[in-house]
């Protein structure tokens, strides 16, 4: 058969989820918590499917989840977004990502996006028969050369994904990162996809510097971001996306076709459970102590730890001790050590190597030590 | 903005629904129960929940689930799929569609489908950049006329999109629809992409001629099943397609970052369901019982209706008594006699106006009577 992304394999977290599974190895692959939610959130699914809340709900969402939204984004970042016409519930980031890709970039077109990265962005852009440039972001800091990125823009360039915290490395934006990219973007149609489904995990007490607190960027930006990273579920998928009008109905015309609704008892939960701030303001100082507990529990283990500033992830690298490449250290280390990690090629479309495993700390206690017990370990 | 649907609108169920809320009007629009679903059902996403399944399920959906979607359709149709290769769980039946088209139609290609259909499947092609093809279905028995799917097949043609039980006509595919379908198809490449969400929902006692039951077909079939239709919870976005392994493996290297996985708890919740047959086993006659109550109700009203062999449709026909358009029609029942339905005219691409409006029977006895009652005023 012909083949539409024919240089596509399984994603990875299928590979080493399966790997991790016949080994029974200590899971710190995924970004997906092992620890549970808040049983308030489970009560008030319980409470919306026995309140008959169980049919489609309106296509771009619940309006009390979408009002709650819209206010979290005004306190944070003081962006107002209209609800009505601004804001679109998604069955989790990663399919609202596809939405947003989806709606707005033509065939033809090229999008900017940086590697490292999450494996979807540049097989969405493909699908819509558009060009993927990447822009490497090199060791140790995974910083952005926005010196590159000018140089990459062209008349074709119809987008740029960023993605703040960084998902593998756990670096995150400044505000000069923010200055950067208004200034290249000023005066050109390049829409801004942001995916920030860690902006409630960023350390060190610094603020998040996300497309909602720039408002020249903000205005040309479709943010997306995700319940189930916020809340420990992320197997329940909803997400949602922000973005000035003109660019959310674009978004919504093809949304309404790819997937009508999300999920509606979800949805009622969500709304109520954001009731409360806590649930989001809580998040980094949580995260900092399970990064801070895997960096003092692998300080005497052979990998040399890269900074994390947030998401879910920090970065180590095995070069003082092994030159095998990043794949087969991650085989390895399931097979030999039972510990399951990421190879950070696979954040490559063109598979580099830099010898470093991503480590996911979105983990509780027990596994976190387990984990770091087998690291310390290997040869 | 350049738009990639520049004349796509807003979906016809949104734009009815919002109407049918300024009126407080009884809702025989969309295909959604608004009776409760079983309590065992909710009883069962909450105790996933409990469980803690709360994170990314598997990507191509929970195995125990797959399971007993493959022992149904060998139950019911004698076909096997592998359970690995050939089944997946999709957030919902409206998302597999996506997932299917955008997997297996490339620019350039051609997807036969018939009109009246429902609203997604001429823009998802489109946004392929294929070109889909309508073939006319006519009043009043919407019969395929094979001859001109023949004369519409060009080397081109990539995929034929089916429905049975057919939505918004109510009409099933014979044996013999079947067999002139395979006929057709033979020794071609052409995909059939089988939209059967309600084929728990068939009438008279006929059995569903699916593509399942006629093993020349299942081989060249994608078919994309609901459960929110089967288990009245349309707001739970959890469907599953099957296909044989070659076609299913480009389904997923879309749906893998269309989508990642669908929801867990309530993939939990409809293995545990599924244990007992009688869930569908007895869908045909439930639902039986509201097309029939609603046909006597309607009985002495100024509508004739067309007869329904299966889904939760039937279409009224006004000509007697009106020449208005069926949007206008629709509209003025709604402000004039409180009573939602949706215009035929919008599962044409070309708005054909058929002076027919259609009507849902997926509601309780007391929506029924109360819609009927509207119904029957109407001048
Ligand atoms: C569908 S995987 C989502 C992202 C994530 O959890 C990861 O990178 O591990
Ligand atoms: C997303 S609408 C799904 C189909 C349906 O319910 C209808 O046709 O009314």
């Amino acid at each position: 058969t012909r083949s539409k992304l024919p240089d596509v394999g399984t994603t990875i977290f299928t590979v080493i989820g399966q790997l991790s599974a016949e080994h029974n190895a200590i899971n710190l692959s995924q970004g997906a918590p092992n620890f549970p939610c808040d049983p308030q959130l489970v009560a008030g699914v319980t409470r919306a499917m026995q309140e008959n809340h169980n049919q489609y709900a309106p296509m771009t969402g619940l309006r009390s989840l979408k009002e709650r939204i819209a206010q979290k984004i005004a306190d944070l970042y003081h962006t107002h977004y209209d609800i009505d016409s601004e804001v679109l519930i998604t069955a989790s980031a990663s399919q609202g990502l596809y939405s947003a890709i989806s709606g707005l970039v033509h065939p033809g077109d090229e999008v900017i996006y940086f590697e490292p990265s999450f494996d979807s962005y540049a097989p969405i852009v493909r699908l819509q028969g558009a060009t993927p440039i990447a822009i490497k972001l090199t060791v140790p800091d995974f910083a952005v050369n926005w010196n590159e990125v000018q140089a990459a823009i062209t008349p074709r360039t119809r987008m740029i994904i960023v993605n703040t915290p960084h998902n593998p490395s756990g670096q995150v934006f400044s505000r000069a990162d923010l200055d950067h990219l208004a200034a290249l973007t000023r005066n050109t149609d390049i829409v801004i996809l942001s995916d920030e489904v860690y902006e409630h995990v960023v350390f060190d007490g610094e603020p998040h510097h996300g497309m909602a607190t720039h408002p020249q960027l903000a205005e040309r930006s479709v943010i997306v971001s995700s319940f189930g990273k916020t809340y420990h579920v992320t197997g329940w998928r909803v997400g949602y996306c922000v973005a000035p009008a003109e660019l959310m109905d674009e978004i919504c015309k093809v949304h309404q076709f790819l997937m009508f609704s999300a999920d509606t008892p979800m949805q009622y939960a969500f709304a109520e459970q954001m009731r409360d701030p806590q649930g989001w303001l809580m998040l980094s100082s949580f995260y900092q102590r399970k990064r801070d507990l895997l960096q003092t529990l692998l300080a005497d283990s052979p990998f040399r730890l890269l900074p994390s500033a947030g998401s879910f992830f920090l970065l180590a690298d095995y070069s003082a001790f092994s030159d095998e490449s990043d794949s087969e250290m991650v085989k390895r280390l399931i097979t030999e050590y039972g510990v399951a990690t990421i190879p950070l090629s696979a954040f490559y479309t063109d598979g580099t190597d830099n010898k470093l495993i991503r480590l996911s700390f979105a983990k509780d206690e027990a596994t976190l030590r387990a984990g770091a017990q087998a690291l310390c370990r290997v040869k």
